[in-house]
């Protein structure tokens, strides 16, 4: 058959496992976003509330796909997905589980642009790159998660004295960057406040603590929807419009009343891990 | 600075450079296109020419992006991409290249669904998956696309053959694998003319052959198109109706006057390598 | 210089770092030891203590080499190393670290033989292979050492009835296998002590256990020697006949008082590990 | 049975096979040679045949293992092979092919010892390291060993000129450093010339070339011996007390009538490759 001859060039396509039993982090960034893509679709400065909330709903459909993954994390436009250790999904091969999960990210991305920008064309289409990368142990897992979350902060801060300067005082780009150079946490904060009325605190969590995607209990919720809580901790509130049309597509069985959830609160301390074991062991 | 306790997480990101001086072959392939895509979106049997047409601009967009790609072929839900073998781009890092590509072929074909499909709703993100193979001569490179083309006459014919027995025959699936299994390429042939008066060899080189997209130099094709070309030859003849909107965005010295054309013309003989020295050397 | 012209082939150098933080494991085996090395240099059935002392020497000076090695474990033509996890010698390169200890135990095994084989020649130069694990738990490096010392039970016990059969029963080889096919451990042990007189659990340790190195405290044992002990635990007793030459080549400081030790005792249960928290945790 | 429940931790052994039909360079480095071996062995400076022939004699015992090695190279402690790219030994796995060659490699400097430095004990088990680099092309093969041919040159020309500063004109090591720093070939060339009466085209080949191992066809050689070549060309004459023995194991057929044959000759000019296509080509 005309197939047989050639078919030995697969011969050359090499295995690419993933070492077993280890955490799986996959992290996802935009390709040219800040320069090119935010300015394009003038996307508000310093951030823009729409596209954060894409992001977040690209990422939950990654985590509608895999229900291996345990958690995710994004600000801006990069996003991290972790699978727990012992998953063997897609038979823990590196470019299946990398591609897959890039791909549906940027599809979804795509798909759901006009329900989050009504009025606002896509005028190209954006694309992500994506890494994996291993971590063997419970406090590694942690400090990465730390690591996104502390880069955070330091970029909201840095991004809401720069745009206050610029939209509110008056100032050039180059003219901002100057006055923040050298500049701490305090100095920023105290700048917000004396210049602009802005207390930091008061920004809203989403842009100070990004976005943290768990598998919550359905308990008390409404069980049609997922959501969207502001914080994190006992009293969640579900604020209707930030309701996100997911459905788990677990085998109904453990997971049957569990739901992908959008928080944004700190990760950095015990307290979340604390409250959800499930996260990091099996 | 907070971020600096957490950062050693990065100790843990590893290098993944591709070896140099070798083609890098990158095939994409469609996520449950067969099972599921294609019956909720009710593509036509056995080719879908709208869903093809997709493939092809999606495909060129990539092409677009990478200019190091020098040829690409695809066939149904899959494209495989070349890149000439001194390629630099991302400093030869496998992930990046890897997932850019896929996230770019991705969106693309997301973002053009309305024009290829109109009238038609996509009803869910598709994703695609994607892989690396590296081939080190031009030889094996060969091979490698004699070896999806000949795949391609092996499918479309089986296809042309089932689905002329279930949508003429009347017959059920079950009843047409069954009326194919143990058949030759003559046999099928046969069948196809004796029961269907189809003549395979009038089945659109489309279909019979796959895409083939190349960077041809402009000459006496209109500049400011790209175009789809049947068969590929001397006596092209550009199809306005194929038209594709692409632009070179070449840094306009050396290719300034190649644009990416789509062909369906076989690649197995010496013929087509012959006339497009480029596409192997340097 | 003329040099300059080619150095660029220095590009293909690709680097090939192991995860950080995560135990390595490194085993070497014997070139065709089972079937041509032990016949050529007429070793004794089941077990020559002349080429397993040789082996514990050749693994002994690869722990004096790599301080970073905190247990290694031998058994009939093989021996396994564990690195600790936080290991950063030769920057954990995969090649390096991996040929570097097969070469030194090789040329150790070799330097050293005619000390262990006094008046028996070696006829030709011995080889080994090795291959780097990488595990990332504690849990699964003890089932990993767990799974080589049952192993050296199964062999040990299969081994010594069979060649009991044949030194003792006189059987043909074939004849033994044939008798043993099937045959569980009570079955063997019965058939040893029936047939043959032999209780295994009087077998020497070294046979049933295989030999487990470790850097022991030098406490009550004279400085200037490493020593081979029989089993392991609070009355070591130090043979003298067993004594080996080795000298820790540590910086002084805090190893200044261990020394690399032979036992030959168990380490599935969990007495040998409670014993030294130093080989797994830092 | 016992080693049942561990078994799974042969999960962790991931698969490392080399890209196909792609040659595979082989390099071997002595471990503190030049610092620590040669003065503990007082070996002589710049050059010591013995141990040159030494490490020629455990490269031809790799040669005589691997019968699709079909080149090596040598100089001080380092030795490159070159592995027909078609070669499918150990079906190309990494560590296995590499840890096999160092080892074979190390046992027979250590075993051969003796033969080379009669009355002079080895004082320690020395080591090497090796790594594989995969080159695609003939090019960058050839590329390769004129890289390290180029170096050879380079080396000997500045220790030749150094040593005789040092011995002869009795410097310290830091004044002949001084002396040679930034003068060019032509400058080290005249230094030896006028000060020491040394012309550098009359130190042997050996020395200035490196060694070069390759699978010369008997024809008029005696067929019982391999041979050390002075030079390379048409009038080989085979030195008597160069003679290495070894045995061709080839299975008899092809390779009948070769045998690993030593050469000192230049290999970056194409008559060494335009004789010998059997190098490069299948």
């Amino acid at each position: 058959m005309a197939g047989t001859r050639f078919a030995y060039v697969r011969n050359f396509e090499l295995p690419d496992p993933l070492l077993p039993d280890t955490y799986i982090v996959l992290r996802i960034d935009g390709h040219s976003f800040h320069r090119q893509f935010s300015e394009e679709h003038e996307l508000a400065k310093p951030n823009d509330v729409r596209a954060l909330k894409l992001m977040d709903e690209a990422a939950s459909s990654v985590m509608e796909m895999f229900t291996d993954i345990t958690l995710a994390f994004g600000e801006s436009d990069e996003f991290s997905f972790l699978f727990k250790k012992s998953t063997n999904v897609y038979n823990r091969r590196n470019a299946k589980i990398l591609t897959t999960v890039v791909s549906q990210f940027t599809s979804s991305y795509v798909f759901n642009w006009a329900k989050h920008f009504p009025g606002v064309s896509l005028k190209y289409p954006p694309s992500f790159d994506g890494r994996i990368v291993l971590y063997p142990t419970e406090k590694v897992v942690r400090d990465y998660f730390s690591w996104r979350q502390a880069d955070t902060h330091i970029n909201n801060l840095y991004n809401t004295a720069f745009w206050a300067l610029v939209q509110e005082g008056k100032q050039t780009t180059t003219q901002a960057h100057e006055a923040l150079r050298g500049t701490n946490s305090a100095q920023k904060n105290q700048l917000l406040f004396e210049r602009f009325g802005i207390n930091y605190n008061d920004v809203p969590e989403r842009m100070r603590k990004g976005s943290v995607i768990v598998r919550e209990e359905a308990r008390d919720l409404p069980l049609s929807v997922a959501s969207f809580v502001d914080g994190c901790g006992g009293d969640k509130v579900v604020k209707e419009e930030d309701t996100l049309e997911v459905k788990d597509k677990g085998k109904g069985r453990k997971r049957a009343s569990t739901r992908v959830t959008v928080l944004h609160c700190d990760l950095i301390r015990d307290e979340f891990w604390d409250e959800r074991p499930y996260i990091l062991s099996e």
